[in-house]
């Protein structure tokens, strides 16, 4: 059965009751599966994560948006997140049986929608329209006080909607993504540096693995330990155990041990399949075996 | 959600025809998850694995025995594995929120069921009505051959139904058990002793972990390697990574190391876990978090 995901963020994350329409809109039809929503009232900012047939998280995806273009006026929002319009970033994951390139139909669907709205649009990731569009920093760069400029320039055209400014919605950035694993690895020690030296080690800008975002922090409520904290873009390119065991070699130099680890939010349990086949030698285990 | 799983092994393996009469009967009926339906013709045996709300596993249970008492005929059968009746075996199998108080009542709904269709019934595992009943093995010793003289023995009298031989369907046996896990792991020697002292080191039965039946054996499609098979039993109190590990260690006493393993069958999702939390130090994981 093909499923795809979509993580919905809109700038809204303390109005409980705007939060709540948006939802009864989104649930409003065919039926998905609503697996989290998660509301940051700091961030002002909420994300729903959805999935199912794909054509039907497309239709669930513009009935959230078009109520959220509805209620949101981005003259008024603040909040301490990036953002760049009222439905700021729609990215759609395929995670299971379904291409690239059908994930990318969707989007495309989904941007020409939003277009209709009057809200200019961004394609971003494998979605880009060009090298310089994959990034999604580099849309948001400027945020929403500065789109109205960023839109001046010619460079900066959208790909999809109104070339001018909606002072009401801003922009929408929306594009396809293989799905996400966000892996921390928690250091036994106090030295940034030590994090730091490690995240060089493993993250592609410093020349690590190819599909690893990894930042070091200390941890504020964890004293003693500092934090690598990670996004394995293409778990299946770049493997979870492959990352660790890289980090735990590196840390040893140091004298420093993995005190811990974190998988935050949701996991595709194909990710845990090479970590299964890594350390248990089950070269010939199919996911298909495991219920529960 | 609640989740109950049946394995009901019964004594037809050949007959096609047969197997599709008991396998509509079973699907006829309020939705069950049919998971796997396994014939092998040498042992003249299937084993129809299916899972759901416990009340509805019940009734598919019932009604495919039902159909299977009707159209087998145990004084024609012959088969390479151990069997005692038309419907052999039927172990229930909590999954989900399922405690072993409601699987039980589940399985002696079940025997009293078989019972009044006029079959002998013993409880076994975790429903047995005495210790010695416990073991499968020791209920089927004799077989279907032998059941009529052990029936007249006080000892063997049935937990359910008629205290006479029933030729037509023998005795079922049924009960309720932990989710097996069926792990090999394939040891790089020919030696076939150093298997042999291997399952020593980690079975229940010489001293080894409570929860492992072991059995070391020469692969016959694969030169040069010895398996230890092992059933784990309760993966939450005997879990994998621990048994391997000791594999690993106890093989190495002899330069022997681990080729690869085998998960067989279905596996739960959650005797993964620990597995995860061993190797990649994840303790604050939670399955809920994993989606497919």
């Amino acid at each position: 059965m093909k499923c795809l995901m979509a993580e919905v963020n809109f700038s809204e994350g303390r109005d409980q009751a705007l939060i709540d329409q948006v939802r009864d809109a989104m649930l409003d039809g065919a039926s998905i599966d609503l697996m989290e929503i998660s509301s940051d009232a700091d961030h002002n900012r909420t994300v729903f994560t959805f999935k199912g047939d794909p054509e039907a998280v497309l239709a669930a995806t513009k009935r959230l948006s078009a109520k959220a273009v509805e209620l949101i006026d981005m003259t008024t929002h603040s909040g301490a997140h990036p953002r760049i319009g009222a439905v700021d970033v729609v990215p759609f994951i395929p995670v299971k049986d379904v291409t690239t390139e059908e994930a990318l139909e969707i989007c495309n669907a989904y941007g020409k929608f939003m277009g209709k709205l009057g809200v200019p649009v961004y394609y971003y990731e494998d979605a880009a329209t060009s090298e310089e569009r994959k990034s999604l920093p580099k849309i948001r760069k400027g945020q929403y006080e500065g789109l109205k400029e960023k839109m001046a320039d010619p460079a900066w055209a959208p790909d999809e909607g109104p070339k001018e400014f909606n002072a009401k919605s801003g922009a929408t950035v929306t594009g396809v993504r293989f799905p996400l694993v966000a892996f921390n690895v928690n250091l036994q020690t106090k030295d940034l540096d030590i994090g730091k030296k490690i995240v060089k080690a493993v993250r592609a800008a410093t020349g690590g693995y190819q599909y690893v975002r990894a930042i070091a922090l200390a941890l504020e409520d964890r004293d003693g330990i500092i934090q690598v904290s990670m996004n394995l873009t293409n778990y299946e390119k770049t493997p979870i155990h492959r990352v660790f065991e890289t980090i735990k070699s590196e840390a040893s130099q140091y004298g420093v041990g993995v005190v811990d680890c974190d998988l935050v939010g949701p996991v595709p349990v194909y990710a845990l399949q090479d970590v299964l086949k890594f350390y248990l030698r089950t070269h010939r285990f199919s996911l298909d075996q495991l219920y529960m």
